[in-house]
């Protein structure tokens, strides 16, 4: 079939959006009809040319959801007509990883993925008969796709789609860091670094956890207001007194959990160096610049604290991501507030220029 | 009364062994005679000058044990002629840490201790009417001294004194930071970088916890071979390619757990990095020189791994410094065979020179 999709040509030049051709599903892979995609940082990341693991061209996005229209051979887990989320991090549910039950990274497709083709090895999509490589598995710019069926959670019907797509990538790594990676625990203090779409995520998750105090920083007071509309109980403006003024308002102890949610290592440390003596645990989503090292004075390690990171936030995303959604529809995550934009696939490259901008949470594509 | 003690008169200089006063035990204080002291880097970090919280005169060593000869106003939880070890790490059962059970770095007595006093501020120690200050709320190179109630934890009578002072610091530091703190699950791979007191402990602690493979890495085949005594599987030579060698024994994942116990900021980041891609979790126990840090590639963290750190291994030392003892009882912890050396109160100073030459484990004063 052809489609319409925003093809990465060249690093660091707009995306073109184009004609290819869709070859159907071989076995274990679904065909999907695209009802919305996000535009996330990683999609911008990648298309400058900056990640060392980047490749051209492409078929970016990775934010999607949309109605399963076909299934390969073998595919039992979803059918024509279900409502689906594209998961960037797959679950195969049998690899070393997945049967361990101790972490969201499944390793299945994980070495073809990251090269840019379906778990076969191959591409399904194409130009004039050359294959055009599929980004993070998804390949979610464009009108349909084809993908893994560990790359896919049903959801909830109720869901509009625009906003399910949320819960492939942000919104979700944000609380499930405060959910399932970090474990938050009811009366705790939070202190959450970046009101970006991830650390909106991880505040929104820390409330539904039962802490007492979410501390939201960044730079923006109209950011820190969307941090407070999600649950923070305090919007603080950022600076080099932050790690100061947590130990102050927490009796010079620091908080429970501090998550960072802005790819700097300078904030991680400040992250670090807030957190509590004893117990405190320091949360890192963001991904830092290339060659960039987090320091830690190992004092803070001796006297209690525990470092740790989450990809996805740790969301086993076929088993959790449905679960985040129902949580949605109950009312307990206002994520339709994250949607600050709404773009056509022609328009994919101002919902880079919005983000570059950090004009708004999150432009959703709408097809 | 009068008693013979190691006095710290002057940084980098031996210790003087001579005859101060010591002051009967006020309300919550503890008067102990004796039995044993090991010997512990701490106590000759203390004594370089190097340690910018250190002070002059005072008399050091805090792995000790004994018997109690008398007890202060309201001491209720030991008794004259009690076994006991002393806690360098006390634990009253009453501060915000202590009840929350979260850790075990109590805070109590904590800024009187770190300053060299006794809870209320004074010394019980003298020279000539001058107060000489106490070393970390033990003092205990020294035939007798008083502490709080809250620095002692109560043994059996069944173990021998000078193997139950190993139980005062280094070798219940690295039992805790295996059973305790990190929690080493059975059928794991742990890797322990080090095998001095601290990483020979944790050795033990792996085994007991059911670790299947337990790889010790350390510069000297003479302690790899004790490594083994204790329970390493495997004893390998530091070197530069070691987390190489870590990865490619372990499907390129990486151990489940690794513990650092060298105090040096390089090894610290090989455990890091050779911790298991998902869940693989790195406990710091060493005590990195000042102003130095452990660098970590955000990635490493992302990617699943916890980097934790622990105090005295996170043994809450009046609960649970009396189970490790009862399990060397049982035959459980060859803690004997830490004891390299056995020196008189006067010899304090060949201690030290042993250790610094890394000769043996552990040098044990007896009284």
């Amino acid at each position: 079939m052809e489609i319409r999709a925003a093809v990465l040509e060249e690093f660091a030049q707009p995306l073109q959006v184009t004609t290819l051709d869709l070859a159907g599903p071989k076995a274990g892979e679904v065909l999907v009809r695209l009802h919305a995609c996000g535009v996330c940082h990683t999609d911008m990341y990648s298309a400058s040319g900056v990640d060392p693991s980047g490749y051209a061209p492409c078929v970016l996005g990775h934010e999607g959801a949309g109605v399963v229209e076909a299934v390969g051979e073998g595919v039992t887990s979803v059918a024509p007509g279900d409502h689906v989320v594209t998961l960037f991090s797959p679950q195969c549910g049998e690899c070393v990883n997945c049967r361990s039950g101790r972490t969201n990274i499944c390793v299945a497709i994980r070495e073809q993925q990251n090269q840019g083709y379906l778990p076969d090895g191959t591409a399904r999509l194409s130009r004039d008969g050359e294959p055009i490589r599929h980004f993070m598995g998804c390949s979610t710019f464009a009108e349909a796709t084809v993908v893994s069926e560990y790359s896919l959670a049903k959801v909830s019907k109720d869901a509009p789609l625009e906003t399910a797509a949320l819960f492939a990538c942000g919104l979700s790594t944000g609380l499930g860091a405060a959910m399932y990676r970090a474990k938050v625990w009811e009366g705790s203090t939070a202190v959450v670094f970046g009101a970006g779409m991830v650390g909106l995520g991880a505040v929104a998750g820390a409330r539904l956890q039962g802490a007492e105090r979410i501390i939201c920083v960044d730079l923006s007071e109209e950011r820190l207001a969307l941090a407070k509309h999600h649950g923070a109980t305090d919007g603080w403006l950022a600076g080099d007194d932050i790690v100061d003024r947590i130990l102050a308002e927490t009796d010079g102890y620091g908080a429970d959990f501090t998550f960072e949610a802005t790819g700097l290592v300078g904030v991680m440390r400040q992250a670090v160096e807030s957190a509590r003596m004893g117990w405190g645990v320091c949360c890192v989503t963001g991904v830092a610049g290339k060659g960039e090292t987090l320091d830690i004075v190992p004092r803070y390690l001796i006297t209690g604290r525990t470092v740790m990171g989450a990809s996805f936030g740790g969301v086993k995303g076929r088993d959790q991501v449905p679960e985040l959604v129902d949580r949605y529809l109950a009312g307990d995550i206002d994520a339709d507030a994250f949607i600050s934009h709404r773009i056509s696939l022609d328009d994919i490259n101002k919902g880079f220029d919005l983000m570059h901008h950090q004009d708004g949470i999150r432009s959703v594509v709408t097809f």
